[in-house]
């Protein structure tokens, strides 16, 4: 089983400059790009104005940027340039794994060859992926949320995580209890809590008995803050170690590179793209 | 003046395998398909379904290639990033000159930087940008045309090139004279033979008004096969010398490679994609 080596979420407009869309490795490995304009000949602009992500993203927009329409096959060259077998994803990247498979198909079909190899969607289904908003628990917790409260990022200050909490949507009921089809907002903070400590939802409702969900908002967010502080300890060490960093990127960057090249190479051959033909 | 160092015309699928569009240069240089996943970013959906050539030839299709669409984008890279001024184009061409242009102002403005350079048309006016299709003198002559009779190709041989004269269109006067309003056709075939001998349309006229247009179809032919020989007889000795074709090609490549790696290197420390920043 060969994982595939490259973190798939992008870092969207949020965090860097207006409508570019990157991940760090991508940008070091030219092969990526290279590869993604090969497989942009064999995909049709129907098959990618049906991808769901695209249809509820553009929708909000008045001028579509032509990297979010063409976004999914550049992901496609991220999975098929490292003859991935499995892709470990969120249920909302299925449907863009279905084009690397349909495009690694066409591929082949159309050049008669077998370099490139099938990747499958390992989709995760343990509890974490059912943490919902803070804000919302009818809707998942996600980063992409335009609500910063709805989320609690891995890099929050304490302090703010206890803002979050404390703003935590709760019901009606004072007590705590885990009845996650009536009371989705006070079972969601119980599951976060159990998912962060490691006891079970039964233990978590006995211990907190005796006080409200006000309070036992506060308990949720201590859980949280505990949970992540080893987590942002390495990170703020790590993120003043500059030419460290570099250096980690580089050497992945270049081991990717090995790879990529190769499959590029193998894929210019069948194609008729190289000079060695 | 910076000329554009690159062929802008595309090996279509008409020599090479289906749907796949691509230059020589282009595919041995990996930063263009790096650069125009950037300008892609900045580009609109609707600013590429609005030109003309697109909108042309994805028309005639059931199922629009993605690399039809995009195409555009990878032509503005290429001109960007030689930091072009002047593009040596057909009429034709001219709207995706504008697209470069925009996305040249588009860059720099985004960005705040001068790295990129405003590319300028060139467009050829003279005769030979004249010459009609020899089946339908209202169309120029364009090797993209479905119908290979219309056109010469630079390595159509003697034979060939015969025989589509001996087909051209003519009309129902039989005398030779120059006259493009009236008689179209004829008088493409005086353009052609003035091009290649370098004779005026008037001597032209003088020197065959004791044939009719039927034996004059054959004057122009050979005229074209004189013109065409010394290239042809270059043509074949160099195709089969292919360790120094490709000698050529890597040399051009590596100069282009210097350049383009210079600009894309400016490009991604604006943008905020480089590791040295």
């Amino acid at each position: 089983m060969l994982l595939h080596p490259i973190d798939l979420h992008a870092i969207t407009s949020d965090s860097m400059t207006p409508r570019m869309i990157f991940i760090e490795e991508r940008e070091e490995v030219k092969e990526h790009a290279e590869f993604s304009w090969i497989l942009k000949c064999i995909t049709t602009m129907a098959r990618l104005g049906r991808l769901a992500q695209f249809k509820e993203k553009s929708e909000k927009l008045k001028e579509v940027p032509l990297g979010l329409y063409v976004y999914p096959v550049l992901q496609a060259a991220d999975i098929l340039l490292y003859k991935t077998t499995h892709v470990p994803v969120g249920e909302d990247q299925s449907q863009h794994i279905q084009l690397a498979q349909d495009l690694q198909r066409v591929f082949n079909h159309t050049y008669k060859s077998e370099v490139l190899v099938r990747p499958t969607a390992l989709i995760s289904d343990g509890p974490a992926s059912r943490v919902k908003s803070l804000r919302d628990p009818a809707k998942k917790m996600s980063k992409s949320d335009p609500d910063p409260r709805s989320y609690i990022g891995l890099t929050d200050p304490p302090e703010l995580i206890t803002n979050k909490f404390r703003k935590a949507l709760t019901d009606f009921t004072s007590e705590v209890s885990f009845d996650p089809e009536n009371r989705a907002s006070v079972s969601n903070l119980i599951l976060i809590e159990s998912l962060s400590t490691g006891l079970t939802p039964d233990e978590i409702c006995e211990r907190n008995s005796n006080i409200d969900t006000g309070k036992y908002k506060l308990v949720v967010a201590d859980s949280v803050i505990e949970m992540l502080r080893p987590i942002q300890n390495n990170y703020h060490r790590l993120i003043n170690e500059k030419g460290y960093l570099i250096s980690v990127l580089r050497d992945g960057a270049e081991r990717a590179r090995t790879v990529a090249n190769k499959t590029l190479s193998e894929v210019k051959k069948v194609v008729g793209l190289s000079l060695e033909y």
